[in-house]
């Protein structure tokens, strides 16, 4: 039997939050080994277990697998998560790649200065209301589905759930104009598996803190 | 009959640059609708041609494809360049992502402060020499075969090429340490339909110079 996926990085959000998003949406549990010092990174580093030196990296099926998207497409290859045709995917894929732009702005504000933390919350509400959320309002609205592509959850469900809700986190009402995606929220949430990784004890991570992102500066800074 | 792809995009290379590449790889003839002017972005957004109001944006197969890799991906998928199993599109997607890290810089240079630039170029040299090329020098000699993956071309290839070719520009002896890489850049260089790309009159664009940068402010800039 093949062991759990193991996952390396720090303990917090950053660019794994979504791998363990669509590990629990998948039904996986999963292991995780926390980096809290550089001389852990070094380590794994040295030991060519980081094909570019760089974290996420997790361990699955025998691989070790780096870069984000290329983590979170495998998995979702893996589970059924990927649609059931080419144009399938590649809708899945746009919408997963709008959403990660989308995202990386909230994974990134933690470690802005004081000064533009609060700017860039306009800027990311703006990008949302603006940009990103109006397109899956519409398709929720067109094909009066469940789900974003071909009636089934897929990867870009899970990646959207998972920015809509660190986006409330900062800005309560982000979704006051959108009906459907209010809608999307609460059904998606209540999918049996994202329920559990939703309820408190799960491997969701807490929004940064100060302790997180000292420990991200500690272990990458050179 | 289907039309040929169109790609909208400014006239140089940006973030379409890749998508030329894989095109004229798989040996796809396609047209190109420059932008150059803000209001020719404008009537593609009020037209709702744009999911995310970004380009590149590529008109194909009755699509209208947005997001640099979802393009890339889809066009690999068709042209049977991501693989022969998951494992095998797995091991592409890792690569193109490091790659694609790498290119990003070559990306955004020219749009640095001119006392950046100098700076960048060093940056880039490292992040080529310590942290990619080896891990691709190391696969070829590991293996021994022609292309990184399966023993056949695929994405990885195209793109790793591209990126070369473009830092060979900059820093005419990036290869130097790396034997197998610059076998690499020889023999793919010399498949038909690259050869065909890499010679004059080809859609290839030119490296980027004033005019393109001066056209790109003037089209994104608010």
């Amino acid at each position: 039997m093949a062991a759990q996926p193991k996952l390396h990085y720090p303990n917090g959000r950053g660019r794994m939050e979504s791998v363990r998003w669509v590990l629990a949406a998948a039904g996986v549990e999963f292991d995780e080994e926390f980096l809290e010092t550089k001389e852990q990174l070094q380590k794994l580093q040295d030991g060519n277990h980081l094909l570019f030196q760089q974290v996420p990296m997790v361990e699955i099926d025998g691989m070790k697998l780096v870069q984000t998207r290329s983590i979170l497409h495998y998995i979702a290859d893996k589970h059924h998560l990927f649609g059931r045709d080419l144009k399938e995917r590649t809708l899945i894929d746009m919408y997963v790649e709008g959403t990660l732009d989308l995202l990386e702005l909230i994974i990134m504000h933690p470690f802005l200065k004081p000064d533009d933390q609060q700017k860039e919350v306009v800027n990311m509400a703006q990008k949302a209301i603006i940009r990103y959320f109006p397109v899956f309002e519409k398709v929720l609205r067109d094909h009066g589905q469940r789900f974003l592509v071909g009636n089934q959850l897929s990867l870009a469900d899970i990646i959207l759930l998972q920015t809509i809700l660190a986006l409330e986190e900062k800005i309560p009402n982000i979704l006051s104009a959108f009906p459907h995606l209010q809608e999307f929220t609460v059904k998606i949430s209540n999918i049996p598996t994202i329920k559990k990784f939703l309820e408190p004890g799960s491997k969701k991570k807490p929004p940064p803190d100060d302790i997180y992102v000292r420990t991200v500066y500690n272990i990458f800074m050179p």
